[in-house]
């Protein structure tokens, strides 16, 4: 086991109707001027918005606010978000939605704090070294960003999508109400299920030796998935399945998941062009590629292969041929992504072959390695996303 | 899945080394004068008291010193350390050992901040409102303390041991270095290893229904344990099985594996009365209590105790006659604490069955009943010890 520092100081407030001690929360941690920032208009219609709303109001706390966060969040609107913060002396910033409103109020919050352009954390130019604090009600199980460090931003210019994390950037409480994620569609609902599975994956899959704590720990968030994504689609308005869904949403991201190893990440980076390219939700494109890496680099590790296989998927050992085990895991996960309702291949998922060139030069590897479980070179990756273009089940 | 608050902010530093970075981390989280507290001379002959002075030294930072903390650790220490803590002007306490170091030090730590006898927070007499910050230098996986919300104190006059839980207890960091268990006598590591799994347990077994990620999660400890614990007790210089096992120390006892139900504890509270009277290792007493409970109460819910069975100890689920199954998994574990050197009856433990009316009577129940998975009133609780004082394999 590698040495790690785990540190995950959110107070996640869990349950139905949680959503009304917004206020005394955002008091807790000493608000007193509030961007209610969201997305959408559903955050209005459902109510939700106003709930927040009149919770502060009880406490006694102003509000500001900004909507229309989009999917794929944009750095033209955390530039707005700024700006105004800024001009209204907000001191938190309270993030109403699913991973793309945290996101950008992530942004938002180290932006405010410092004096150049805030690309400058996503280009490397700067590092993130305060932030206002901030905090969530969440309405969709997915991104996990409601407990992790990390916030990805998409710049409209070029449509370029990249990723960084602070340990300052954590939410400093995430309220976590499963009811209002009763009235997603079931495609985002599956989209949500598949970004939560993807991030234990991107954890699963590491060099590191001997951490069987970290593995075991993985496969619990991976099983339940298995159990509760199919269940929810079925019947969206399952509370526990929600429940145990969302949960299961934030453990596989605050890297309770992660710790101790090397870990790959590399079905992120590759998806991440494909959602920036053509701007579809991150959890159908990672239901397009990551089965699709998996294929190519299971024999890497056939062994490992075997016990995501068996462990999670309930596939029997075959122990004279551990690579058919192997394949069969891997295509088990391909089939359970399709039955909850994701695409598996670039036709389903409306991206073409022709742009695979496109994709890998954006990725900007040059003649170097991607590092994870395997080290990918531009050939790997190619090879990896014509796989993705041609898979079936 | 019941509504919950989980809230874990302590920042974990783990792995080989990790302790010469105590001084930073103490200037990090704002201690100028510390209480260093200890229990017997091991940390010290280790050179373990050594190196956390050396590392405070360089950070600048001032500090005086307790040691003697026994195990049940006793409140008589606690008013010596408290005395001291007012008179030296300590403003951080640092734990350096293990679950009863930690508890001593947290009992500490919220007495100092108290008019009264601290003993009021044990008797429900005063709540813990405020405390000096503290933080953990670990050297032995067992109770958790170093991540928990809880405390236990013996008060010497009459061995009554006591718990209680505040989240203002919880440790600001804690240094989680495995190597520094591997000199451990084996009888102590598999007490380490038996308590650790009775936390799971005591969550484990829950009326709550459709809690499918705390299940799992709780799976995945009790899996890690099964395969490290008879591993390290082979093997004590192994460092990856001690690191498995120190972490999932952790992870059995911040409640990330019991969030959204009910949990049980009945062992925990019928162990604290045969630690209480006879001195025994607390985790010892728990090898001895805890499947005896598993064997008095799982009619209550025999496929529950099925899926300990077949998830956890491997058994196969016996359709036609479930019962068996239960039985097997509770007799399985019985074995797995006997082959890592546990006791697991009262001949065993140094415990005696005509002590039993007295035990009963320490625990308190009079006409009422204990709470959790089964209620137990005074002929069930004996009737379990009377399962203890006569457990075989």
């Amino acid at each position: 086991m590698e040495n790690f520092n785990f540190y995950s100081p959110t107070e996640f407030v869990f349950g139905k109707g949680r959503a009304a001690e917004t206020g005394s929360f955002v008091k807790k941690y000493g608000g007193t001027k509030v961007l209610i920032h969201y997305g959408g208009g559903s955050a209005v219609k459902s109510g939700l918005i106003g709930a927040v709303k009149k919770s502060l109001d009880e406490a006694g706390i102003a509000y500001c606010e900004l909507g229309g966060v989009q999917p794929n969040p944009r750095d033209t609107l955390v530039y707005k978000g700024i700006d105004l913060c800024r001009s209204e002396g907000v001191d938190f910033i309270l993030a109403v939605g699913g991973g793309s409103v945290i996101d950008s109020s992530k942004a938002i919050a180290a932006g405010v704090c410092y004096d150049g352009d805030f690309w400058d954390f996503f280009t490397g130019i700067a590092e993130v070294k305060n932030a206002l604090p901030l905090a969530v009600v969440l309405t969709i199980a997915a991104a996990g960003s409601e407990g992790s460090r990390s916030c990805v931003i998409t710049k409209e210019d070029g449509m370029l999508k990249r990723g960084i994390g602070y340990e300052i950037l954590r939410s400093k409480f995430s309220i976590m109400d499963p009811a209002l994620t009763q009235t997603l569609p079931a495609y985002q609902t599956a989209c949500g299920c598949t970004d939560i599975m993807a991030h234990v994956f991107e954890r699963y899959f590491t060099n590191t030796k001997e951490v069987e704590i970290t593995d075991r720990l993985c496969e619990a968030v991976l099983l339940t998935m298995v159990k509760e994504a199919p269940r929810v689609i079925a019947d969206p308005d399952n509370y526990d399945a929600r429940a145990n869904i969302m949960w299961a949403g934030m453990v596989a991201h605050n890297n309770i998941v992660g710790v101790g190893r090397q870990q790959d990440w590399n079905s992120h980076g590759l998806e991440h062009e494909l959602s920036g390219l053509y701007d579809v939700a991150h959890g159908a494109g990672l239901a397009v590629i990551m089965p699709s890496w998996m294929q190519y680099v299971y024999k890497h590790n056939v062994l490992r292969f075997c016990q995501m296989a068996t462990r999670v998927f309930g596939c029997q050992m075959n122990f004279e041929n551990p690579e058919a085990t192997a394949v069969e895991g891997i295509q088990r996960f391909r089939s359970f992504l399709h039955g909850i309702g994701m695409p598996i291949n670039f036709a389903e998922l409306g991206a073409k072959e022709e742009d695979i060139p496109a994709l890998v030069e954006k990725l900007g590897i040059g003649d170097g390695k991607l590092g994870g479980f395997m080290e990918l070179d531009k050939n790997d990756v190619t090879e990896i996303y014509r796989i993705a273009a041609h898979a079936s089940l």
